[in-house]
């Protein structure tokens, strides 16, 4: 059997351990393995590299990125390409093909698969925003890094009695921050999935220090907005892909504390550190995982499904159960944060 | 209302953090908690201390162990124990107990409910062998740290052309072997589940050497053992709880790879590093969400259960559940660590 | 004898090591000693702690920022209330104080000296930018976690064919920029004592492109500033204490370089997580070692002194030697970072 | 020119990162670099490989162990080598030669350089034992691992009452133990320098206990022996190369603790981690440093010298310099330490 494998969307740790189990599995069936670079734009382009069962995939299962590169693609031009897709993929003689990435990925792998094409998905995201599954791998080493930060960030903070204001990761999902802010013991945490009253949360910071506390940290999501009419901010345009952009959130919040409750505020914006390196333990069994049990689907037939945690185990559900919206954080969670508050 | 809780058995990691989340899920009642020291001896000898909901509190979520201490009581000395218990928890006017520990701390819990005492149990192991839940808090932690170990162990071996031989905690399952191993990119796994052949072993470091490759690294659980008649070695004794012990297979393993192959081996026993320090993100966000469950039960009067993780949710289980025999590794999962092995 | 201590300027990992070593040492001589909270501030207001040789004392080792807060005093403000410090130290009994801060802080222990104030000064600064002394505590650790975000981004920016800029720490000079960078690997490094030229670190990075490698990294201080004449960008202003700042540096650079590149080009702006969290090894040992011998000097009666690392020894040498001017990078060291650039 | 370089002795965290600095720096001059595999050996055998210029070289800054693999060659066999080694040289069209390694690796190159061969040697050990620099390379990684180590063991011992033995490399110095018996708040240090009395441990441990203290930690360099007739224990034996070995010193402590004090007494011993994965940042400057003036001097013409680090600076010394004795704690650095006991 002749597999094919792509990396696509942002970068996510755990991305090339996924890689190594298609390709140690496939080795044990007696397959053989290719990639396509640069995510969809490689196989529209037929740029592919032979991967081989040998000690160079052992030693990528530390590295954090993808050893394929990857890209993103307009849909547009994704689904008007499909007929060279179709010959490239019979030209190279492909079998299945296993695409790595997010919601929109899936989207593309089930399209694929519409068009009777051999797919199984593996689902990607350090935002931990698709559906179907319990957690994706790149979650678990986003969140260490946003813990170890906002560890950090308590110590200097009372130093020096400041608010910290701690901008994480999700656009339009506050699992980062959620579990960062839980993790780090946050006195508050601000997610997309409930928009904030800036008045509350100065109400929190002051409450703490009149009970004697000497700071405050305050984790937000980087697509975290205002309740409407509660605070005026530019909330900034729209990218290529159509998505509301809402930069600088976490500086617009602490600005405003400060000017607000007129304590010293300082923001940390995390930024890129929250989806590089080596990919945590946890991280590198789950993306293991997927990749050997993704290769196993193609050796069983099983296609136009995707690869999920369910508990301790790795299911295959139907593409579209991953895909049309994104997972969110449920309100029972955030209360359950905002119990710990304090 | 008015908690009790105690930690019981070996330390783990995120054992503080549960102890916060009861605290500060009780404040949130309008409850108070008390905590008995060194496990069920202090609750036997009324020993306890009152647990405040203020900044001391929020200081123990990064810290391992347990502010409580914690002990071992002999089941017999428990249960002859039951009138002065009884008699302990209604002088303190307890109205709840949540009891934290092993499968033996949660067998404990049940013969306590059975005789009427209002208990919520909450699972803790950092070897994963407890029934009924998906994970425990400080197997992630333990995880971390022997992967980090075994991280460190692939360049030394290499430069030196040695086979290393990991020695992890397990005792009776092979979870902290089985994902480590897996994480650490591990060339052989050996667990307690499934007995081993050493001549196995040997043949695949050796057809590591073959192919041009030079060294490798065997992963041991504490509690390994050869396939009956396959070799030779002092099976150890029998500890005051009856449970079999068997001293430093990963140094019988390493000495007969060493006799049998040529091959200069090295033996690292990584001991109790593995259960002490900071829980990683992974292990508070479970420890928290646990204690905050278990502090709900206790308001909501639902008592003779345990809170268990099942995929994104924490679920109450009947105590029976969790006790009676140890969650060992499915065999489905050794083959999945095998298939990797290369 | 009666010793009084005082953390002073930014908060800095190690200071409570210090501290822990100054009452130890202290106790060992039959001392004891105080605090001053929030720096020069308390010592004016009189605001101290008793410090005890205690558990509590062995527990600060680990522990970022500063048990005694810290703050900023203008000289002015403390030049104008000397009789308010000597009647401060005199009432309260105190036979030697020992200030904990950077060149700034040490002006004033200086001062102090000149006034007659029994004095021993301790280095502090993670900016490693001290006269007199090898190395600062606190610079190992900002170094560490500023080369940790640039590992992360390596593979980030490979997978995405980036040119990722990191802005440091550093105001004045470039040690934390230097050091992170090439710990890091980086492929330029942009540092105060060396105006940079716009068109030379683009043309290093379309090197890079051109010779097949994908990515690449800049590392840039945050007091960076570019040639005269070569790039026009807001210099920003003048803060209270008379420095010049200049905000976003990193942002500005790695604007130009994608206007003038066409690359995709992402900035990363560490901030304070540089300066919080549990200090590393070197910098306990160190700032452990500093406490020790300035608590010692106390007892030999020498004042008017600072501690200092000189080779592996600590040495007292006269406060002068240590204020009036920053200690900048060496042009030496420099070109040893550029030789690596590649 | 021509420059070869080897790896000598064992490995350490940091080699890769000379060569990485020995081979940028060469291009930087036009020059070319070989390597020469396993060691002494690999220069006796004439396996060598090129090592070039480019991407390759840049990814291994990170990596632990060595590239070029390392050994041990007896001391007699590398003397009689003599006329082989210099023809091999020749033929290869060597310039100058660098290796990496210890004291006994440096006595081979002072030797070589006695025999007119164009030598720069690179002190490396983790145990920091070599004369004429302030601090070698590896040795702040290893301090790090067991640090880590003894930060992790502080929770588990108090929670549980027992008194903790690590076990850290030093077979001949202490520096592993002293340095990260500081850095981790240990209660006793024991080191090679000074034969320590079982009986002052003791004492030690149980005043901890008498004050309320509910555990302890004592740090034991692995090559630690008992004042003479203080203690009777099985004195190990003489490896191949005439050094007395001792194994299992810190067991031996252990159980004698355990048996004079009665308390709980666990052994750990860190083993093989110390030496191994990802070099600390300063290991990873302090090694390219070397790198870099090891190929200057070359360029230089400066030979049969050793690069070495004097507090900021890196110079040039003699090889005599180097060799000969092992660089020891000093009296006063234990004393230092004695003094944090408490």
């Amino acid at each position: 059997m002749r597999i094919a494998t792509l990396t696509s969307g942002g970068d996510c740790p755990g991305l090339n351990a996924v890689i190594r189990g298609i390709v140690r599995t496939a080795a044990d069936f007696g397959s053989t393995v290719v990639g396509y670079e640069d995510g969809w734009v490689g196989l529209m382009e037929d740029r592919r590299i032979q991967l081989y069962d040998d000690e160079n995939i052992d030693r990528i299962l530390l590295r954090g990125g993808t050893i394929l590169g990857t890209g993103r693609l307009h849909p547009d031009e994704f689904k008007s390409g499909i007929d060279r897709i179709k010959a490239n993929l019979e030209d190279a003689g492909i079998d299945a093909l296993i695409p790595i990435g997010g919601e929109g990925t899936l989207k593309g792998a089930k399209w694929l698969a519409d068009n009777d094409i051999p797919v199984v998905g593996v689902p990607k995201t350090i935002d931990n925003d698709v559906n179907g599954t319990d957690y994706t791998f790149g979650f678990d080493t986003a969140v260490c890094v946003a813990t170890d930060a906002i560890d950090r960030l308590h110590t200097t903070a009372e130093s020096h009695n400041r608010v910290m204001i701690v901008e994480v990761m999700g656009r339009h999902v506050g699992w980062i921050a959620l579990h960062s802010g839980m993790a780090g013991g946050a006195h508050y945490i601000v997610v997309p999935e409930e928009p904030f009253d800036i008045a509350e949360i100065c109400k929190a910071m002051e409450r703490r220090f009149q009970m004697g506390e000497k700071y405050g940290i305050v984790v937000v999501a980087e697509g975290a907005l205002p309740k409407p009419g509660t605070m005026d901010f530019n909330e900034g345009g729209v990218d290529q892909f159509g998505h509301q952009t809402f930069n600088g959130i976490g500086q617009v919040i602490g600005d405003e504390i400060k000017r607000r409750t007129g304590h010293d505020v300082r923001t940390t914006v995390l930024g890129h550190i929250q989806r590089g390196g080596t990919p945590t333990a946890y991280d590198r069994v789950l993306a293991t995982r997927y990749g050997v049990h993704a290769a196993r689907a193609c050796h069983e037939g099983k296609f136009g499904i995707c690869v999920a945690l369910h508990g301790e185990h790795i299911d295959l559900i139907p593409l579209e159960e991953a895909v049309g919206t994104l997972k969110r954080v449920p309100i029972g969670r955030i209360r359950t944060a905002q119990q710990l508050f304090g």
